[in-house]
């Protein structure tokens, strides 16, 4: 029996056949340091790089490309803009919905580093620029919040939370971890200061890939020093963007891979691929309405392809093991390192969290369906 | 016409073809994260993750893995361990030697965080741990050096320089850039604290990939912290090795890549894969020396497959581009980012490095130093 993948919000799978293929071409046409060396292979691996920002510039909608950064996940973007921006003294709003990749950071320059942290949750409630408003003082820095919930599928106003904070002169970075690839940003044109979004999911690259869109105004430090092939003679770290961002070997047989995936989105168009998962993610939710001893962990449909939910009396994890062994459905089961949120929805014990993508058909949500039931029917014997 | 590859200080190449092949795989087939799920595809995932790091292990003469943190390049382990361990206050290290993936962050700390930054220098010569003696003061916290030169090949005596910080209670990171996977690292038994490592060159990875070795004594602190998949209901960081220090999707294709590589290099032997790159440098440089015109940058034969050399009356760059495009040859020119050595050198405009690498050839190397040969009597015709 084939297996049925429901794990997207953690990495989309499969990949675009072309994804693979051109990871390995890269390690076998383009084996040299981009940029740090003027012979073919480094042309050649420069031209890979290039062409990537490229295709990421357009489907964010960003003229000028220098200031799309790769990184190697969203947690290192993350923490490049918030440790690139926050000093001693300055105050940090998150909200409860953010995942650990906010929230550790954060808690870390709180404790560390004498930056104060507020924490905006409003639930599933509408009011969010009203209730950050009230936590603004006059040493906020930065606002950060999640755009898309990674446990329930949820969406943030973040225009509506970019606009009042552009009026307040506040920076405003959005974790686009379960957006990108869905949503339709336009940056140049969105009240959104940095965006720190992965390859390996929505843009559907390999693993080992993300990057960061830090807005021109954005006066960013880089996380890291080091060699960026520019200035060579200078122990200084040059600022220009992108390489002063950039320093040490990329890695670019993953960016030629998340050239490919990119392509793949912007030839089969954003809308086609939110809507064909908003089908499936629709269909799941309503077959799983119907089983009486499902627990869904929203009231409402969830505007994203993650839908979570605890069958009544049963273990999260072990409803996880269960698909994954007796039915070979990929779930995932836990907290989603999303510790504020758990809180905010009082699940404890976690929750069985699936999340349809591109290459899911209506049938694979069928069956799914058919495997809650059936669990959901011998525990309540 | 084939292209002669001898830029394997910069990134090695070709890498064993299993490399290429096993990413491609990982990609295929394991595509999930590792650690953050139960499922089948996760577990693969963590599989390719420990068995990597076990034969890191094994290659570095580590007996518990955990001390072994994957990186995405040696910049970001340097950074990690250097930015993880020292305070304000801290007095810090390094040598005229280092590349800027450690002098720039020691500059920026100097300049940022009150980190007080020396340099030694004993240009070619043999008593470092003299000229490091004078320099200690009684808040050295951290002596950091490179290995191998990147620029000449030269190595630094870390056994020697390790005993000394040992003696002195100062922590040592050595910057293995040049010498994982040609140096017979015992890192249980040596007194070297930290070690940075690339994946890409002596270890035949792919790019994208590295790591830093930290001995159990050393008090480490996360330079990301987010999601670790443990202990997802907690905000504050966890500290455990490796998790702690691993946040964020790992690069699982790129591990799998540098797992094949390891095992290659195990497979061959890390005595072979120097004898034979000593040899080709040998014929290199006794090749070069020949030659009226060239200026090699260092009077003896260099440990390593690294040599550097101008010349006479013509630009560094300029002959890159001449066996670049002329005879399908790759070198570097420049300055190899590394500021400071280029300053103790005194070559102003760079030099052209060659970097032989396993995969070459004795004949290869002889038609090289014929087209320097050439490039050299075109010039002072």
């Amino acid at each position: 029996m084939d297996m049925i993948y429901l794990d997207n919000a953690a990495s989309s799978w499969p990949k675009p056949p072309e994804v693979a293929e051109a990871v390995k071409q890269a390690i076998e046409d383009a084996g040299a340091n981009p940029g740090r060396g003027g012979h073919q292979l480094a042309r050649k691996a420069e031209g890979i790089i290039d062409r990537t920002r490229g295709q990421l510039a357009e489907l964010f909608d960003v003229r000028d490309a220098q200031h799309l950064f790769f990184c190697f996940h969203t947690t290192h973007a993350i923490n490049q803009a918030i440790k690139g921006l926050l000093d001693e003294g300055d105050h940090l709003i998150i909200t409860g919905w953010e995942h650990n990749a906010v929230a550790r950071p954060a808690f870390w320059l709180q404790e560390n580093s004498g930056v104060d942290v507020s924490i905006v949750d409003v639930g599933s409630g509408k009011d969010w620029v009203s209730a950050i408003k009230k936590e603004v003082r006059s040493n906020t820095r930065l606002i950060v919040t999640i755009h898309g919930s990674n446990v329930t599928g949820e969406c943030l106003p973040v225009l509506e939370i970019g606009e009042y904070a552009r009026q307040r002169g506040i920076y405003y970075l959005v974790d686009a971890a379960q957006t990108a690839g869905l949503y339709p940003y336009q940056l140049d044109r969105m009240p959104i200061d940095l965006l720190a979004f992965p390859g390996h999911k929505g843009l559907f690259g390999p693993q080992g890939t993300g990057g960061l869109y830090t807005a021109p105004h954005v006066p960013l430090r880089p996380l890291f020093q080091g060699g960026t092939g520019t200035k060579s003679e200078d122990v200084k770290q040059p600022l220009n963007r992108p390489t002063g961002f950039e320093s040490g070997t990329p890695n670019t047989p993953g960016i030629a891979g998340l050239g490919k995936g990119v392509e793949f989105l912007l030839k089969v168009g954003i809308d086609s691929v939110y809507e064909h998962e908003k089908a499936l993610t629709k269909r799941l939710w309503e077959g799983l309405r119907e089983i009486e001893e499902v627990q869904l962990v929203t009231d409402q449909l969830p505007q994203l392809p993650v839908v979570s939910l605890n069958i009544r009396g049963v273990d999260a994890n072990e409803v996880a093991v269960i698909l994954d062994q007796h039915y070979q459905m990929a779930v995932r089961a836990g907290f989603h390192c999303a510790a504020l949120r758990h809180r905010g929805l009082k699940t404890d014990a976690g929750a069985v969290r699936v999340s349809p993508g591109y290459f899911n058909t209506e049938d694979e949500i069928d069956q799914f369906v058919g495997a809650i039931r059936e669990i959901s029917r011998a525990y309540s014997l």
